[in-house]
Parts: structure tokens; C-alpha cells; sequence
């Protein structure tokens, strides 16, 4: 028996091309040859399909798309995710389901069970848990066992849900188990992945064959890994990360046929790399699937907007990136200087735009109401809308998507001006705490220095008044991301935290910070996820509220 | 048994005021007399609570307030919304429950069994449902049965979840049922839950007294409606709409004790009034909830944000009410005069800032990028966020919140500028087509001009080009908001839509706009939510897809 595991890319509603990407890998796996193939988890339509499932049409589309798909399986076997209907008149009107196609035709199909409705899933909303009782599915002799993602992620010491499907499977004498997921990345996610599949190995003596989406869908990124364990809870292979991948394994002894590289666990990505990395598929898989190709962002010469157009560089190539500069008379020459030393570095063209005629234009208008009162944050802000103003202009002109440079640190405390520098088509480092941002840098200039060393050195400002720094308004980020990651990530309260030894003022006006700025992150742009909590769809908060605030 | 039910207004997550109003309403039924009183599901925290239900700090608040309530209840007993804990070592960790206090402590705690998951509804990402053996509580001799919201509309034709908890409680012979809700309105929301709870007086034979919460939370807004309806299914009373309201029942006889009012269904407001009124609510709780006084906007002469202006008015005073003319070169002559009639006819402080230095200092600025490009939407755009600029710092330097002025059909095709005119802190008219947009024009002007007839009148544009009309750009509206309404409210596809009659080109080009302007909706303000089916919480839609599109 020879399973083969086709870890790919899909593009949500695109039914044409996710389904003859399918059908050239089913002929690719007959080549290998491969018995059964197996595709991952809502592959027809691409995951998640939202509240595009609640349309008859695209029910239909997925239908058309399994049959289709089992017209080709003549000779292999395959299994792939599709919803289905369910046929009763009493729940909801779906199921997350796995075909088993054979012979031509649908030859079994299971329904998921456990439905994840936590962070970014929201499967509950469609789906109607499966009730039935559980079958295996036998082909060429072996009995499958089909389950699908969260199936199998019952197995803690403090089970989220009452049932276990496992449990009822194994009564079956099932010969293998098939996950078939769409489990998005963070950057903790690669091990906790593999240390549930090896707890369900060891637990019920059987080798489980992992099989995972890869790509990114606007700010969900699916990082692949998909994984083959044996029954004595060794994982056995580990697929690629961020990139599509397909291979086949021999059941009967896990020789691995198609080798190009083997990942020990040794060798699995540093937490920074992973982020670096599902990053800049981040990047390349939202233009690549909006069918767009170039990018521009303001690069101010600090370290955000650096990083950033590294990523950017790196997902859609140097010739694709614009980088502009918008200077202002409270911009330092050193910023200038280390912000074209970068775009030079980079191979990146670099323009400058002076803001100041903008913001003269605006300051004359508004003189007849504002009178002689104090420049303050209002003044702040126009300068940060005059240059999205410019940025999107040229957005508009020549196609160009405006990046968000913004980091979470700041999202967190609401330390940016909403349609000023939070503007943009998606946000690259929105989940990456200030402290990571740096991280970020230093390992991009492990080998050589690309981002000027000036530019990591000097202290963050804004730069929006004379001599500003973060630090005037702003705790030390040091202190302040594990103020914000202890409340965000973790969610511990103002008690936990002043427990742990935090300053109680500070926790306070942190976490006041954090709650008042709900109103501003609901705003902004998706947010590509990296970490077990971001902002956007997976923290789901109350703008209008009064708590911690 | 006298019967109050207390229809109030929380504010999530303020714990103190929320339950010194809780309070302050069990004494007043203690003086009208009342045997029991009732308040809403999760009155102790507000609804929703969101990811707050996801912190140890904020369900120990629900709890300290449980037992503080408790001890008020003496001489009288309360039922009362909050979440609770699970106590099992399997499942979500919360249960949404109600408490039933008497005698100073909590006497029975019910858990919620039917957990909406369905357009702005979350409740299984947080909560477990019961799955106890169901029990009455009995009080003074008579049996109650507790049940929260969506725990009595499993009775359609085609039920949403495979159990009916009533049909469970009814074989326990209670006396009476009482529904606690948090049902969040929209236009067709009154009428539904009326049918709702006569099928279940006439099915089960019992008198039903339901509960419901109002009041504004953000874009959730909460109509009350409160009702009792009598073992044959007649509606005995019905209590105010968007307002607060206490009233006692006697349970042996239905006489009413404490009337201010009768709503006789006759009497129920039409559907725009009941959207006028929902939208006049929303935005003062906004602002109230949000301790803010004071809203600003531009007003074009137009017909949106002529009406935008009224409703704002009418919630927060004209008083606080600031309004802006920014007008550019294109802008009509009449269209100033309009907006300024309105102004002064509503008694509001109005202001004229022209554009064009703004725009002409942009222009020379992207004069070396843009160079003899012609002018097209990068320009009108321009203009939007030129607009923007000035509406927020005068925001910024006055404290006004900007109000959005946008309608849902532009919301929906995309017809409108990122960062420019989609600004603002709440969207007013997000969820109400243009062409009831116009109705609530007439609605407001009933008896009396108030919005200038010229602005009714006058063919809809931006007057961001010379000459330019919506109707260069979009099909008529009359056409277009029925197939909007008919892609988005009814969830049609193309197909259905086509062999209603609309145009076959028409539909496509429609569809494709709405589906490629997701990128747009994920920025804008909350929305006000009056349709079964607003953008924003209640819609999820993938940004990156390919689908119809």
C-alpha cells in the first residue's frame, strides 16, 4: 500500500484551478505510483471558505468538483475535503466531510466532529458535528481510518470536547489513520502539531498519516508540515514548510521513496525563521492570489518599514517594490541616509517626497478654527495622513498595493494614526511584537548587514515632533511586549500580571491602552498571523465596553 | 405571583454600574410589589461579551456580582443572565447560564442549551451547551421553567439544531416559562420572535414571559420588545421599543398593573420608523457608552449625509452636533446651499473649509510622479482623503467623533474612497440601501420639510469630477439594491438572480464588484446594524478569494 501525501496551495472560490491542480497530482501520483492520494481538508473550495458556504451555488460548485475529481480515480484511490450536505432535516444544513473516491465514483465519506469555534475558526457557523457512528473505509485490504483536523486534537489533559473520536475508531481495527487538516501556522504551532500526532500514534499503536494545507489566505498561513508518524509515536517524515510538496510513502515499511530532504526535528525552522518565512509567503500568496505583483510603502528609515521591505523584496523580488520616502522637516538626515542605504542594498528604487507643502497646505486651512492653540497630536497626525494621502495616490496611479508597516506592539497600545501610517492592503508585521521586529532583524542580517546597523541601533521615534522618541510616551518595549504578550497571548488579568512583578501603574495604563484602542484595530488591515494570538479575526473584543479601561 | 420584567440598557464589561442598576430595579419591584424579577441573559457583564469571556479576571467579576445580587433577594426572588463555569473537566469551559436567587443565595443555575453560531452570533465559541437533565425551579408554589433566548426557537419547519429543550422541559409540568434573551434587532426581528413565541404558547399550552435586553452595543443594537403572551397564544403586552422599561405581571390573572402604554400589533412601527428609531439609539449609545458628546461631519448636500445629520441630531442634540462643508471646485452651487438650509433648519453650527489648497499642494507634490497622466480616480480619491484629513483633526483637536455618512449599496459595490469618505468612528447608514436611505428621507420629512426637498430630488452624486452622477458608474438604484438585497439579505447566487429577470451582465457586474470590495469593507467603522444581514461581524467573507469575482 502505497500512500502518497499532496501537500498544496489552493486559492479560496477558485474551484477551476484548485481542482485541476488535484486531478495533475492524482496523475502525477500514478507516475510514482501511489495507491491512494490524499488532499487535505476543504481542498475543493480552499480553506476557510467563510460565509461563502452559505450559498447554494458554491455547495453546488463543490459537489461538480468532487465528482469530477472521481472520474479521474481510476487505478489510485483518493481522499480530499469538500463539504457536504447534510441530508437531514434537523441541524445545520453542512458537514466538513472527507471523500473516499474509488473506481469512479464516491466510494465513502465521513464527516468531521469536532469543530473548532476558538481564535480564527469558526467551523460551528457552518457545520453540523457528525452523530453518526464511526466507519473505516477498506481498500486494496487495509482499512482506513478518515479523520479530519481537530478529530485528533481531543487528546490533552483538559479535553475541549466531550467526545473523542479516536476513541469510537479504534473499536474498528483500523490498519492506518488519515488526518486530513487545514491548520493554520504559528510560530508554536509546528511542535504542538507534532507532539499531538505522536500522543495518537503511541496512544492507539497506529501510524498516522498527517496531511496539511500550505499557502497563505489574506492573513491565515498555512505552513504544510504535513507528517507521517509510526505506530511507535516516531515521526517518521516531515514535509515542507511554506511550499507545496508531494510524496509518497510504503506503508508497509515506511520506506520513503521520493526523498529530497529530511527535516529531523532537529532541524525544524528557529521560531524567528518560521516567522521570517510564513512572512514572506504571507506577502507573495495575498498578491499572487489578488493577481497583483507590485508593492510600495513608506520607508522612514527605522527599523519597521526596514524589515518590512525585506520581506516585501524577498516575497515579490526587488523589481516589484517601491520604496518611498516622505520626509518631513521633523525627519532626522540619519533616517534619510538609512533609509536609502537600505532601498540601495536592496536593489529597490527609492523616491522622495517631501511632505511639508501637504502639511503647510492643511495647517492654513485649518488656522481660521485652531487658532493659536498647541501643536499636539493633531498636528502629529495630519503629517501621518498627508503621507498615506501620497502613498495611496500613487497606489491608485499605478496599481501598486501600500504594505502596513505597523508592528503589534503599537497595534496593542494604539500608538499609530488610524488612515495615516495604519493604512494599507495587508499588514506584514501587525502580530510581530516590536522586540520580535528586532529579533526579525537580526536574523536577517545573520550573514551580512542589510538593514543599516544605525537603523537597529538608534532609540525608535516617530518622528513627528522635534527630538521625539517612543520612549516618551511608551514603556520600554522590553518591558511593555511582555506586559502585552501576558495579557494578549496569554490572557492573564491585571491581578496575574502585577503578580508576576509587573509595575501595577503600568499594567494598569497598559492594559487601558490596549482596551481603549479597540477602535483603531478594528480598522485596519488583515494582519498576517504568526503567533497563537493576533489581532483581526481570531481576538474578537467589544469596541464600545468598559473594562480594564 | 406578580411577575416584573426590568428591559434595561447594560454597558459590557462595566461590572459596577451594571449591577447597582440591577439592583436599583429589584427594590423598585419590591415597591410596586413583584414576587420575581426578571433581567436579561448575561445583564450582569452586557452582551456580548466577546473574547472578555475568555479572561479568569473578568468571569470572577460575573461571579462577585451573581452573589452580590443574591443578597438583595430577599422578599423576592431574581432571575438573571450571567456566564458560569463548567464544572467538568471536558468541554468549553463556560457555560451561558441563568441564575434563579432567592433568599439571599442562588437557588438553581440553567444552563443555555441552543447556542446561536450564526451571522453576528458566537456563542459556541465560548460557551458548552447543557447537556444536564433539564429541571424547573418552583417558587411559591408555582413551576418555572427557565430558558435562554435561542433555547425556545427551535420550532421552525426546519430546526437549526437537532434538540428542542422545550419539549424536554414540558414533561416536568411547569407553570409557567420564562425566556431571558439578548436578540438584537433588525427591521424583521419584532415580528419574528412575536411568531416565535405564540407557536410556543399554542404548542405548549403555557404562558411565555421573554425578556430581551436594550440598548446600543456598538454596531449590535438591542430593541427590547419585551412581551408576555398568554397560553393561547395571544399577545398580552408588549413593552417599549429602544427604551428602558419595568412592568409587573400578575401571573393567575394577566392583569396589567403599571401601563403606560399598550402596543397593540396594529400599533407595531412600520419598518423605517423602526429603523429610524434603532439608528437614533445607536448612535447616542455610542456616544454615551462611549463617554463622548460631541460628533462632527461632512455634510455634501447630499442625500446620505443629510440624513446622517438629522438622525444625529436627533441623538445627541443639535447641539453637538457640528457639521462641515468641504467643498472643492466640483462642487455645485446648490449643493452648498442645501447643506447649509439643512444646517440652519435643524439649528446646527455649520463651517466651510474648501479643499482645493489641500488638493492643489497634493497635486504638485505627485507633479514630477504623475507628470501628463490624465486625471481619474487617483485624483477624486485625493479629494476624499484630503476631506478626511480635515474632518479628523478637527476631531483630533476638538474631541468630535467623526460620523461615516456611507450607504450600504455604496458599501457593497465598492463606491466609495478608502481612508476618505469610509472614515469615521461609527458608520450610520452602513446597513441601509440608498433607495431606504431616501425613504427614511421622506420618513423624517412627514410632516414637515426638515432635509431640503432639492436634496431628495437632485440625481445622486460625488461631485468629485465635473458633471459626474452615480448613475455614470452604477445601475440605477432602484435595480441595484434589489439585487444586492437579493445577493447579500437572501444569499441568492447568480443564477437565481438572472432567472428572476435581472439582467444577466448586470448580475455578474454586481456580484464581482461586492466580492472585490471585501478589502474595502474589512476598514471601515462598525455599522449600525438594521438588516437581517449587515457587512461587518455578521458577514465573514475571505478577502483573497476567487469567486464570483
Amino acid at each position: 500500500m502505497r500512500i502518497a501525501l499532496a501537500q498544496l496551495n489552493y486559492h479560496i472560490g477558485d474551484f477551476e484551478n484548485n481542482i485541476a491542480h488535484i486531478k495533475s497530482c492524482i496523475h502525477k501520483a500514478k507516475t510514482l505510483p501511489a495507491d491512494v492520494v490524499i488532499f487535505s481538508e476543504l481542498a475543493v473550495c480552499g480553506y476557510p471558505p467563510r460565509d461563502f458556504l452559505e450559498f447554494d451555488d458554491f455547495i453546488s460548485k463543490c459537489r461538480d468538483g468532487i465528482l469530477s475529481i472521481a472520474e479521474e480515480c481510476k487505478d489510485i484511490a483518493v481522499i480530499v475535503g469538500a463539504p457536504s450536505v447534510n441530508p437531514s432535516d434537523k441541524g445545520k444544513p453542512l458537514y466538513n466531510s472527507a471523500y473516499f473516491l474509488a473506481e469512479g465514483k464516491i466510494q465513502a465519506v465521513f464527516h468531521k466532529t469536532l469543530l473548532p469555534n476558538y481564535d480564527v475558526f469558526d467551523e460551528y457557523r457552518y457545520f453540523e458535528p457528525n452523530r453518526l457512528p464511526y466507519a473505516v473505509v477498506e481498500y486494496k485490504k487495509y482499512k482506513f481510518a478518515v479523520t479530519i483536523c481537530e478529530d485528533i486534537w481531543n487528546i490533552t489533559d483538559d479535553p475541549l470536547y466531550v467526545r473523542n473520536p479516536m476513541d469510537e475508531l479504534i473499536l474498528l481495527n483500523p490498519d492506518l489513520v488519515i488526518n486530513i487538516a487545514a491548520s493554520p501556522f504559528h510560530y508554536g504551532q509546528p511542535k504542538r502539531r507534532r507532539d499531538v500526532l505522536i500522543r495518537n500514534a503511541k496512544k492507539y499503536k497506529l501510524p498516522f498519516f498527517f496531511l496539511n494545507h500550505v499557502g497563505g489566505q489574506t492573513e491565515l498561513l498555512f505552513d504544510g508540515g504535513s507528517m507521517v508518524v509510526n505506530p511507535e509515536g516516531n515521526v517518521f517524515d516531515e514535509m515542507n514548510y511554506f511550499e507545496e510538496d508531494l510524496r509518497v510513502y510504503n506503508l508497509n515499511d515506511f520506506i520513503y521513496k521520493d526523498k529530497k530532504e529530511y527535516r529531523e526535528d532537529a532541524n525544524t525552522p528557529s521560531k524567528i525563521e518560521l516567522i521570517h518565512d510564513a512572512l514572506v509567503m504571507g506577502i507573495r500568496d495575498y498578491f499572487g492570489k489578488m493577481e497583483l505583483k507590485t508593492a510600495i510603502l513608506g520607508l522612514s528609515g527605522g527599523i519597521d518599514s526596514a524589515v518590512t521591505l525585506v520581506l516585501a523584496a524577498r516575497a515579490l523580488g526587488s523589481e516589484n517594490v517601491r520604496a518611498i520616502l516622505l520626509p518631513s522637516h521633523f525627519s532626522s538626515e540619519h533616517s534619510k541616509q538609512d533609509a536609502i542605504e537600505l532601498a540601495d542594498r536592496l536593489n529597490i528604487k527609492h523616491d522622495i517626497i517631501e511632505i511639508d507643502k501637504a502639511y503647510s497646505a492643511f495647517e492654513d486651512l485649518l488656522k481660521p478654527w485652531f487658532e493659536d492653540l498647541p501643536f499636539n497630536l493633531t498636528e502629529e497626525n495630519i503629517q501621518a495622513r498627508a503621507r498615506a494621502v501620497i502613498l495611496m495616490a500613487l497606489s491608485n496611479k499605478f496599481g501598486y498595493i501600500l504594505l502596513n508597516t505597523s508592528n503589534k506592539s503599537e497595534a496593542a497600545v494604539g500608538y499609530g494614526t488610524l488612515y495615516g501610517d495604519m493604512c494599507g492592503g495587508i499588514s506584514v508585521l501587525g502580530d510581530v511584537y516590536k522586540t520580535q521586529v528586532y529579533e526579525l532583524a537580526s536574523w536577517i542580517n545573520r550573514k551580512k548587514e542589510i538593514i543599516p546597523q544605525n537603523t537597529i541601533d538608534k532609540p525608535p521615534s516617530a518622528e513627528l515632533r522635534p527630538g521625539q522618541k517612543d520612549s516618551d510616551s511608551l514603556p520600554d518595549y522590553s518591558i511593555l511586549d511582555k506586559i502585552l504578550y501576558g495579557y494578549i497571548e496569554l490572557r492573564k488579568g491585571p491581578n496575574e500580571l502585577i503578580q508576576e512583578g509587573f509595575d501595577k501603574e503600568m499594567v494598569k495604563r497598559v492594559l487601558k491602552l490596549v482596551n481603549t484602542s479597540e477602535y483603531k484595530r478594528y480598522q485596519t488591515p488583515p494582519i498576517l498571523r504568526v503567533s497563537p494570538k493576533a489581532f483581526g479575526t481570531g481576538r474578537r473584543m467589544p469596541i464600545v465596553g468598559k473594562y480594564l479601561s
